[in-house]
């Protein structure tokens, strides 16, 4: 039984959409043991204790080449409290539009960029397997059927 | 930078309520460094290989003393696939009732009952740290909704 604490610095997950479509990503997860997992785009706090925000910012730039006018929190949750202290904080950016310069990207990440449309999102929400797409999906259905 | 990969045999959480209140529970968390954190009923399969919907019978009464009638899956995630392979498999259980005799508890699990009023779902949603819990609770308004 796994009994160890494992730290993590933490991360933010990004929920980023222009009100028709939704930047989704997908890359492959060897963990889990699939090929490739959709999920919205998300990455790790520096080791330095970066702001949330920055790392958001700075994720959404590289993973799918966005920068947004409007960030909005969307609350924190650890992903599993029983051992690890990984605490995940989520954004909504709208007002999307292009950087001007692709920032690089580590070797080691390959990750396709997945756009779809925001009538899709009931299939999304079922068929989303991560916890921190899932919870942002879930909260923009809730807004928007406000 | 946590670079290991973390097996788990999986786990289960159940979002139990009356229609009028929900069961929730409180423990210690020393992996997240908070006193406690409010949680729905949730546990780890048996490393034996434990079907899901029979580890969310025992977890139910193990910690909340109660059986249900009706048991319906909420689907499955993965909690931080990055890292770890645990799943949470989660389960709506209703048509409660109380156990004839409460089940040992082993002796480092120290669990608290709190039942709240589904009136306050948004206030739990709202303060929710846990992923099973926030994900099961934000399907549960979902339904409510329709």
């Amino acid at each position: 039984m796994q009994r160890e604490l494992v730290t993590h610095p933490g991360a933010v997950g990004i929920v980023a959409h222009d009100g028709e479509r939704i930047w989704l990503v997908r890359q492959p997860r060897e963990a889990v043991g699939v090929p490739d997992l959709l999920e919205i785009p998300a990455g790790k706090l520096d080791e330095e204790g970066e702001e949330p925000l920055e790392t958001a910012k700075r994720e959404l730039a590289e993973e799918i080449g966005k920068r947004a006018e409007s960030w909005e929190p969307l609350g924190s949750f650890f992903t599993s409290p029983g051992f690890t202290d990984e605490r995940v904080h989520l954004f909504l950016a709208t007002g999307l539009s292009d950087v001007d310069e692709t920032p690089e990207v580590q070797e080691n990440e390959r990750i396709d960029v997945d756009i779809r449309p925001l009538s899709e999102l009931d299939e999304l929400i079922g068929a989303s397997l991560d916890s921190k797409t899932l919870i942002g999906l879930l909260h923009l259905r809730a807004r928007r059927a406000r």
